[in-house]
């Protein structure tokens, strides 16, 4: 497995990507559609499906030799050096209820490693893209994590996935983090990971998310300086459980893999 | 105790305060500055000091007989026939993470009663003001619930309050709910209310509200055709628990008070 520099030609396609689905998903906000249950108990639209095709697409006229994971079609040529990852609405409940806190999820891998991911808001037209070998930018600025050297300093999200029907493990390490961090918002949307790739949030904490969830977040999170890994600290890859923690200050991860170890 | 329709001078007044704050409220935006913790752990910056304070040298400069309750400096001439109910920032974890999903809230009791309401949010610039006598407006337009018949076709929205820390009793109303709902989201700001008032949500329950968090949703939930209760389905008043319902359609309202009456 060989991990190069991001090709310049990977960010301009992925650029494209999100151009196409934000121009869908932008039709249907705030409009009148029927909102259906998935398996897993979470909604679906017609505007997640538009907007999944329509990058579908683009891979298809470009890119035929790539693979991709897509949330609500499966997948296609898995095994291509290049797999392509996309959440055309990653967090439909805040795009149902007309809340501008969902995004569109890219992300590129190389033999199973992220290498590119974007976060893109279409309604807010916010787009943080991460790659190896490139800083993380903010709507094409460089965008940084910020430096908190412990919990008692940290504003930390938690995500919703616990409440209100969570497992007695996640939430004993959701309480622990909570209980020793400055402040807590809850939060289960991609949106946040922006944020807190730009300085304005010290940790995540999340349980059970999908590839297609947090794939895109770790070159996102790693090119702005900050690291992602599961609840024990170890890298994130297409094998791990969707338990994800991100800390903008490597000190913090320390002190929170140690305070949720015991409950684990 | 006579409701009046609420004066179209007081609607004006109520513009201009949020006028006001809000451009405090931008300055401090994603910027960097202090986070204190408050005696019930929640967050407070400067930016809610600031922001109240402007609220209040309008108030003595236009309105001097007014009383006024503060989230931040408390209680002024109480006894007044008009008390204004000001939270600058209702939603301060959003505001300190750098996401634009709180509002400021502006009330106005009348003996007690609210008759106006104000939910501004000032990074979106969107803002939603009811009052007794007037349809609630979204950014000048008017704005209304939708109907929706029962809980297995709604869109919930569960106050963050009883995670991670939350009571048995209120876990269960929460569960209940959730269960019976189509689906669900998870969030405590103001901004729901908004969004609810405009039909994109059906159904909102939280516990705990202070009476500056829950006074300006009456006359907006009103005057959007919502209805707005306590757990039992009783009027708010500011002798209310701060436990609150608010129904799009009466029919959810039911549905849910009786839902959740054994958990009571």
């Amino acid at each position: 497995m060989t991990i190069h520099i991001c090709p310049a030609e990977f960010l301009a396609f992925a650029h494209k990507m999100a151009d196409a689905s934000g121009e869908v998903v932008r039709s249907y906000f705030r409009q009148s559609f029927a909102v259906e249950e998935k398996k897993d108990l979470s909604p679906v639209t017609i505007a997640d499906r538009k907007a999944e095709q329509a990058m579908h697409v683009l891979l298809a006229q470009e890119r035929p030799d790539d693979g991709v994971i897509g949330e609500e079609f499966g997948v296609e040529r898995e095994d291509a050096e290049l797999l392509w990852v996309i959440d055309p609405i990653d967090g439909t409940r805040a795009f149902v209820s007309g809340k501008p806190m969902f995004g569109t999820l890219i992300s590129l891998l190389q033999d199973g490693v992220p290498i590119l991911g974007v976060i893109d808001q279409p309604i807010l037209r916010e787009r943080w893209i991460g790659a190896i070998g490139h800083e993380t930018t903010f709507n094409g600025k460089v965008a940084r994590t910020r430096p908190c050297s412990k919990l008692a300093h940290a504003i930390v999200n938690l995500g919703p996935q616990a409440f209100p029907f969570g497992n007695a493990v996640s939430l004993d390490a959701y309480r622990r983090v909570a209980k020793a961090a400055l402040t807590t918002t809850v939060a289960g949307d991609c949106y946040t990971y922006g944020l807190f790739s730009s300085g304005h949030i010290d940790l995540c904490i999340e349980h059970d998310l999908k590839i297609y969830d947090f794939a895109a977040l770790v070159p996102i999170v790693e090119g702005a300086g900050g690291c992602v890994t599961d609840w024990k600290g170890q890298k994130l890859t297409r094998q791990s459980t969707g338990n994800v923690l991100a800390a903008g200050d490597i000190r913090l991860l320390e002190e929170t893999v140690a305070l949720i170890e015991g409950a684990l």
